[in-house]
């Protein structure tokens, strides 16, 4: 018989929330002979001011055993900025190395886009997730004087780009238009420019039904504005990855929609799965928060163990409860969750 | 008897045609007893070609001499990306230690913006111009080969972002909504960041008229989508600058209207006003381009010379036209060169 043997991070702020709809789908998408087995963890802000601990080796060692992790969101006002980003996030993905940042941006019915028409979005961004200016690389000489130095050093190697550069050909080889693009910078960040671009290219020769294009960041932006049905699968560096994918959630129906998985494709460690929302304080424990983005989530998680039937269910109920929304009075979050949890049952 | 001397590079592609409008309307702008100077530079990828030489020492020397600079646009697909961009347009901005890049952003009647709605948008970004990761700063090890490592090397200096800091409070101080927001990534980039965040904090108390507030750069790519009023002036590292004010163009009209400043604003060199827009070879030569970025470049040329009532002729007459365009069948690049200078000389 089959299991499923999940880590459970809801975080801070509207996390809790959303991280119990997002299992309240997953039990009732499961068929019944899949033993679904969860154990929560209680990283996040509460536990920092307790302990002073973000993220130990010991739980590290404790995370490890799961198969896959889904995660709330981390993160709150108390907390000075970074030590939970750097402490926990970003510890996770480089210790688990999730090289593959997947965000996909799909403009679903009735969901509202600031964009004006009727654009059509449905692109998938492979966001580096290891390397790059998330590094943590750098330093700062002569702190708090005039004298300051501060530098970031983006690290980019050819294992590193290479991997991920090969997992989006191959995601954009699955898809029906099999476009891929290459988002960078490499008219000013030549060292890396001409790495990511040389690697891309090379790769690019194993794929001859992959029609691909390059564009700078800079005009990526632009695009994801005025023609974002040019985009079928992206990839690029962490940091530039970490931009257009908020700016292409936002022009895609918003973070209340948009997911994301922190993935490592040869499974040597778990690969997480989260919203691109973060924990949200101002909305925390008052059942506003959607936990759309979450339950998307949970079809990726779903995909990426193989479920590939049931992340189809999860995301045919998320159009559906979408559509039917269109009009109606809010919801509050429980509603919502337990709205799609009837739909990928039924 | 008051005059400029100014160099003018037209560079490449529709560089040419739109200088030739600016110019156009800035003989029209001036009064009369100020006398113009102009001096034409062949720089771009036909001298490139020709010679090798993107910006030589002698032609610094050359071009210091000047009080001011107009740029078209260089750059071209025939020349290897990063060689003029790097080569000249960066070496220029570091000689003359253009530290302050100014992208005003605002939607002008008639304008269309691909945000739905009617978005109020009218803020400016400082974005630093001689720092972070521009500075080609960074190196490759093994070359080409799978073992490759390239870094990039984002270096910040107290006295580097004091400065532009400094400038962007007193620009807000000028303005009547009095707000500056501080755009960086200082849960990620935590170097950079907290010596970005910690001056930005420090010449605020300087300042107690200015409404202050911070955002990560990827959330201000949603805000620019889906509340561009909330921002009046926004400061920014050099790459942050550089990606948000791509996206604010797209959002205020398109980079037919963009404008731009590298100033020096202690003047021991030459400031370059450019339009935001490249050398668009594909539509070279047709008369198609828009000069009005490059005229709205020659309001900001004129009011860092003190000509205040010429610089806000030249707005004026820019909004009247686009106002009187609406509907219109499209006109060429010099119809609307001419038109322009008709309206400032009227
Ligand atoms: C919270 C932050 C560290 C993180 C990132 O920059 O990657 C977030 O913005 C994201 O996109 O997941
Ligand atoms: C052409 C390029 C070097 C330049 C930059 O990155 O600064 C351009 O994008 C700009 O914004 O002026």
């Amino acid at each position: 018989s089959r299991s499923i043997d999940l880590a459970v991070i809801p975080g801070d702020g509207i996390g809790q929330e959303v991280v119990a709809e997002g299992l309240k789908v997953l039990s009732a998408v499961l068929p019944e002979d899949v033993k679904l087995e969860t154990k929560e963890y209680d990283f996040g802000a509460k536990r920092y001011h307790a302990t002073g601990e973000t993220l130990t080796d010991a739980d590290l060692d404790a995370l490890k055993k799961h198969d896959v992790i889904l995660l709330g969101a981390i993160g709150d006002p108390s907390v000075p900025s970074g030590v939970l980003e750097r402490g926990f996030l970003l510890k996770l993905r480089f210790a688990f190395d999730h090289h593959v940042n997947l965000r996909p941006s799909k403009l679903l019915p009735g969901v509202a886009t600031p964009l004006a028409g009727e654009p059509q979005i449905d692109f998938v961004v492979v966001r580096e997730g290891t390397e790059g200016p998330y590094t943590g690389n750098g330093g700062t000489i002569r702190k708090g004087t005039e004298h300051e130095v501060a530098t970031e050093v983006s690290v980019n190697t050819a294992y590193g780009v290479e991997r991920v550069v090969r997992d989006a050909f191959a995601r954009a080889q699955a898809r029906p238009r099999k476009k891929l693009t290459l988002v960078h910078k490499n008219n000013v960040l030549t060292f890396a420019g001409h790495l990511w671009t040389n690697v891309f290219n090379t790769v690019a020769a194993e794929y001859p039904e992959v029609t691909t294009d390059y564009i700078h960041v800079d005009a990526a932006t632009i695009y994801l504005v005025t023609d974002p049905a040019r985009f079928d699968v992206i990839v690029t560096d962490n940091l530039f990855g970490d931009i257009i994918t908020d700016l292409a959630a936002a022009v895609s129906g918003g973070i209340g929609v948009a997911a994301s998985g922190n993935i490592n494709p040869s499974r040597d460690f778990p690969s997480m799965f989260e919203p691109v929302h973060g924990s949200a304080p101002d909305i925390a424990g008052q059942g506003k928060a959607d936990p759309t983005a979450t339950v998307l989530s949970v079809a990726l998680l779903l995909r990426h163990l193989g479920y590939d039937a049931e992340a189809a269910r999860v995301e045919e109920a998320v159009t559906a409860d979408l559509t039917e929304r269109q009009g109606k009075p809010a919801r509050s979050t429980s509603e919502i969750g337990d709205a799609l949890a009837v739909r990928v049952a039924g």
